[in-house]
């Protein structure tokens, strides 16, 4: 297969590249917003229409970039909440709905939430918020879609890897090595689900 | 109580004022874009800050105002989707983020998500995303609130009185008649519970 992952200089996306390009079975190409073989901008349609028309024809799109906001909610306004829901929930729909027509019949989309919305942490509404909605679109677009078209959303915990990042954010979080959230992605894009989140470690 | 009522105007939200109104415990305000007691654009910071200053201080918020998109996930684009979530999704959310600073300690705030999250239906993607989303934000800022604040949210299946305009679209539906959802409301103001999603008819 050939596979776009967006996202693979990151914690969670590179070792999601390395894991389903390990076994020489499929073309991985590395997206980024600054390193990889390409450059998207997931916040901007014609960035996002640009590197696809530039790839061609693909099997499988994972994507494991956009940020959520972390502040509380007494302090939020709905201007950060709009920053971030374009950050996260809608830069990864947009992927989706852009690059689905470039997938070959049967051909996956994989997002990424996040365990903020199953086990709400301080601080964390936005998050919940933006995950939800992945999952919400991921099991309804499941549905929706045709030409035999899957899409499911992997939700991991803090990874141990994130640790000194989000370490403080996630206080009794045993947090989860990238490798096992790697593996759970490589079932979507290999398994025959759609509309499925995959939990890791929560 | 005080309590505010968005949407009053509506299918969902005249019901739940009457109820609310029913047996003279309560203050009900009601507010709509063009109708009401007093008018709002829930889309916009200004316009609803605006509402809670000529208001003041309240017990209860309730919005049931904000509207899904409903169209095929293969002709969506990432500006429908923005659209909509910028109609339901953060127009709940601000009134939420914006209103809480009017609540006295222990005051309320119950949104409205919908059925077609948890059951997803043709053309449903955004649907979904934004219910989920709003479900999402309920859980996590539940947790975040100081001061009592509590927030819920309910999700209606197809209200009986919206079959002419919806029915369409939940084939197979039997609805529920709006007094029984409108009691899920009531039972968010009066009650204790906080993060919890009140499906109805379901
Ligand atoms: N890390 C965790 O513990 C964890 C846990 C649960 C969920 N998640 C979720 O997993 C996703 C990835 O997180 P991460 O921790 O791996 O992030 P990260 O380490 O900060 O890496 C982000 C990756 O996304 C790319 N990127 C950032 N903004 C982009 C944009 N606008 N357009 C295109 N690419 C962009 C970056 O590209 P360049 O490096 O090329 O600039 C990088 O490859 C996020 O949605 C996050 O919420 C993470
Ligand atoms: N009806 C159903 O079967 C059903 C089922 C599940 C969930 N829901 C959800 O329940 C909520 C209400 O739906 P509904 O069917 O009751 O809607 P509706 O009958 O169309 O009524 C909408 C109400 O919201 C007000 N409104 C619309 N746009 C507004 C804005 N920008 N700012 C402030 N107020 C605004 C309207 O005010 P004016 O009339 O004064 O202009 C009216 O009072 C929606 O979020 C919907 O998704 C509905």
């Amino acid at each position: 297969m050939k596979i776009v992952v967006i996202g693979a200089g990151g914690d969670v996306g590179r070792p999601v590249a390395d894991e389903l390009g390990r076994d020489g079975k499929h073309e991985v190409i590395r997206v980024g917003r600054t390193r990889g073989d390409h450059q998207v901008d997931i916040t901007r349609d014609d960035s996002v229409s640009a590197l696809f028309e530039q790839i061609g024809p693909i099997d499988a799109i994972v994507a494991a970039a956009g940020n959520v906001i972390l502040a509380p909610v007494e302090k939020m306004t709905a201007a950060d909440f709009h920053r971030g829901l374009q950050d996260k929930l809608l830069s990864q729909v947009r992927v989706a709905l852009i690059g689905q027509h470039y997938l070959s019949d049967g051909g996956s989309i994989t997002l990424t939430s996040g365990i903020a919305v199953d086990d709400p942490i301080a601080q964390g509404s936005h998050a919940a918020a933006s995950n939800a909605g992945i999952e919400g679109f991921v099991r309804a677009a499941a549905c929706d879609f045709r030409r035999g078209i899957r899409i499911n959303a992997v939700s991991p915990t803090m990874l141990l890897e994130s640790m000194n990042r989000f370490g403080r954010f996630f206080p009794g979080y045993e947090g989860v090595p990238a490798t096992r959230v790697a593996m759970a992605y490589r079932r979507s894009v290999e398994g025959v689900h759609s509309g499925r989140v995959y939990r890791v470690g929560h």
